[in-house]
């Protein structure tokens, strides 16, 4: 366990290997109090392995256990089974000036790969390394894209099982969500006393779907806060923002994950008073539905409303 | 053919029954040249047939052949296959003052459906009302939305094939991407001499996705120009806003949809001078991909990037 | 409309092009009555254009309109919507005595295609030609199956649309199902005043799932007798054989196609008798579910039961 | 460890609580060793609580961690990563004389789920007692089937992960594959040092499919032999018949599983001396594909050949 008060923020880093699932069975690295500030230390996807365009991923990651080391996990002091943890997202400072995208073997959206297998020779590998700087992250005057950086990978450890850093679920994990930034709050389901919280993957960047499968990928300094709301259990993985409400749904085929997505933000507004076929039509009419990644083992979709559509029964009761 | 010229605006109205199909086995009934301005009049997607909260979609459609009558065929002088037509989006106007929307019985985002099939009982019907009223759309506070007005289906006849007014695929139709609204440009194939261009289903807003499958219906006088760009042929629909350029995908699974979009739009920035995997890469870091619909037939997804990223390697030339 | 009587039996051959749509839009080409028996001929998967392993079909196809030409459509006299056509196969004879098999770019169970496109390279493409001989089909030592003939395409038109030859649904079409095979019944919905019948691409045999998308195509001649059920409609295609109770489901994703499938067996033991839990219970424990083709537009799957576990309801009462 | 000798055969029951996860961070419960014959203790889908007809599921597993509970991990000496587990199926003998199906509610093939949500309300719950007697399965003269015994799941301990014992995947785990039962092997990947081997869930019979999610469930004694292949991997679940080869896919949506039972089909056919392409056009046309649950949280495919087709080549050299 490494824990360093400095500043009023505690630091917390990996001692020895990261964690490349969501998982009960492993030794926290850390105890954390609600309302306590940390920063967490996350390795980028690669494991920071992959640092110049001559680091083919099939061969520097050859002998890696997975993708996507996670910090973690990290246990909840007070935390329950039945609550749930809401996470703010305070800031995310790269620890590097430059961010990593990669085509990968049989990865990615327009790839066959091991669970939608072809006979098709697999696509080129190829790296692109960006610098990050003046707010940009620029590989070339073509490839320059504005720093919008976010958490990847933010979850708990489920009830009994052991779930990879690749793959997205109702604990949360791999869902490449954009809205999972600085200023929101994630609301993850608490499975096991501690919470068991891991956090990683960060991104200088990211398109919806995450087609290649490998965003801008940076390792970073996460300041986060934790808060617990007793007694309260959720589904699925919500997140507030100034303006919306959202919900993380994650499955496969990828209509599952809407469904997921939006029947959740319905049970969602049913909570705050609305009744269930109304909460159904005001979607129907001014709901947003994104893809957050098309290129994991499941598919996360993000359904969402503005607060100014879902508060409004609340103001007149 | 219904054909009035009336201040240089020809207006088409549908002689005798709409269309349920996108097909090229009905008679035209309007010819238009390329660069006329036209009003075409739409039924809403219940052929005006619900008008009340007491007209249950299951009695007052118990007779009709579909849903979203179409007007049309339209016939393109001069198109022929292998051509490209743009559709300018000039305006639409309700020509009414309210919207309806509905739950329709084994319909829907979150209900099983004919071809999702479940044992349990469906829901129960219901009609809302909606009034169309100073730049709102409104039911009561709580369902009141934003004037934000599309078309749910437009498309041109197949080569072979009559589809159903209620699914999308590579000729356009039903949809229901917002995007497809006043100000924008649609592209759609033409695979048949005089293109046989068919439109409806107008819509006063939509949510992404179009969740309980019915958006706030409207019938309405849409204004369009066409324009020819011969021998240039596209497989899917695109759509080119003032900023963005975009491709519709629609399929099932979902995943199908995104893939397709997405391919679609690489293919689209190669024909602008991108090498595929620097355009992969790109729109990784900075696409956009919503839902238009998981209702229909098939579902459709939106795939887009912004000009300012798009155009550079042009700029650059 | 060609149609020669000749032995008691109707033989029935395409006059001019073979059509490439189940549409009722295109004019029959024999008028045939209930209880008559018919010869039809059939062209196999490929217009009998592929005749050696040098036919490229990227070549040889580059000017044709589709795969899987019908024979049709065929008027039969008598039928009308809600009635459903019962189609006796009483043999299926190839008219050569050679099969054509390929792996066609783009198409295929384990490569991309349009609906699932990628970024990789297609596969070669291949031609393997079969001899037909002895009750065997063989390549070579290694490639050598037993003649199993069966029709890969049949059906009606439906209501409104016309439907690509390609593509199996509820009004039949390409389902690629090894039962629709001589001894057999398959029941089929009119849905028009005619029932506009359309069959072809038989097959010299075919694994589940026909993996690589083409079968073992041969032309044939086709010795049918149609039967009407007069204002008894069904949703999808059923079939009987002398011990089993069968219905196509035609979707994707595939769990739909099978979601359709039981769950129409299901409908179907209620017409029998059963209690609709009851039945759902009974094919849980006895049902059987194959897939007959995981590479068209759609996918189909068959859902059957023996009829001794259906029956003994029946008995009881 | 509970470990008893006995006639030459090893008893082994669970000690405590039995496992709702596939994971190697649980203590193995026995050790043995390869050519040890086992019989092995396990409890029904329900952890033998369902026991008559007003025992409904949502009351009486209100408190259970989940279905399935397996007997293991058992740890198999000399097993190491990288080696392929045998598992020989010698024998399944209920140890009660009765079975027991069930109706759960937002489970089965024709409900939604949780991964698969509507708005509807859920199917009714009810439970089905049979008696098993004279090689038949029976609760009345109308659901009586035969006595065909087989493993719904057995598996080994991923490498990281810790799979819910619902879940089938490269692992193994709940294929609910019917040709898991005596006379056949079962091949498992090996990714940690003593495999950890688990299984349970016995059926006493199943249609294709599960359809309703709960075949004819019983506790059961299994006796097995294990065997390893050193150094030698497989990336997914494989068996072996007196007549056939074949593959489980598992996989969401179930084109996927498809599509990965037949391809690494073909990749086991290569390691028998075929051309990959020759084993594609093989398998097209002599394949068969079949479904062995359409419920759980992966659907699983089997995709087989007759040995008859596979190993001409073999016999040729």
């Amino acid at each position: 366990m490494v824990k360093i008060q400095e500043n009023q923020v505690t630091v917390i880093t990996q001692p020895g290997e990261h964690s490349y699932v969501y998982s009960k069975y492993l030794e926290p690295i850390a105890v954390v109090k609600p309302g306590e500030v940390v920063e967490i230390h996350t390795k980028d996807a690669f494991g920071n392995r992959v640092t110049n365009e001559n680091d083919l991923p099939s061969v520097v990651l050859v002998d890696v256990k997975g993708l996507n080391p996670q910090t973690g996990p990290i246990y909840i002091e007070g935390a329950e089974p039945g609550d749930t943890l809401v996470v703010h997202i305070i800031d995310i400072q790269p620890d590097r000036d430059w961010a990593v995208s990669a085509l990968k073997e049989s990865f990615g959206g327009l790839s066959s790969t091991d669970l939608t297998p072809s006979l098709q020779e697999p696509l080129p590998e190829k790296v692109w390394i960006y610098k990050i700087e003046d707010g940009m992250v620029t590989h070339n005057k073509q490839l320059s894209f504005p720093w919008r950086p976010f958490l990847g990978t933010i979850g708990t450890a489920p009830e009994l099982e052991s779930i990879s850093s690749l793959t997205p679920h109702k604990h949360g994990g791999n869902m490449d969500v954009p809205d999972v930034k600085p200023g929101n709050k994630v609301y993850l389901p608490v499975k096991n006393k501690g919470a068991f919280f891991y956090t990683g993957d960060c991104h200088a960047g990211q398109g919806d779907g995450e087609l290649c499968g490998v965003a801008l990928e940076v390792s970073a300094r996460v300041t986060l806060k934790f808060e617990l709301i007793k007694q309260k259990s959720i589904e699925w993985p919500r997140i507030e923002s100034e303006t919306e409400y959202m919900v993380v749904g994650s499955a496969r085929p990828m209509e599952d994950a809407a469904k997921i997505a939006y029947s959740e933000l319905i049970y969602w507004m049913e909570e705050m008073g609305w009744d269930k076929f109304e909460a159904y039509q005001a979607l129907t009419q001014i709901g947003k539905l994104y893809v957050g990644n098309m290129v994991d083992t499941n598919y996360s979709l993000v359904a969402k409303i503005e607060k100014k559509y879902a508060d409004v029964i609340l103001k007149d009761e």
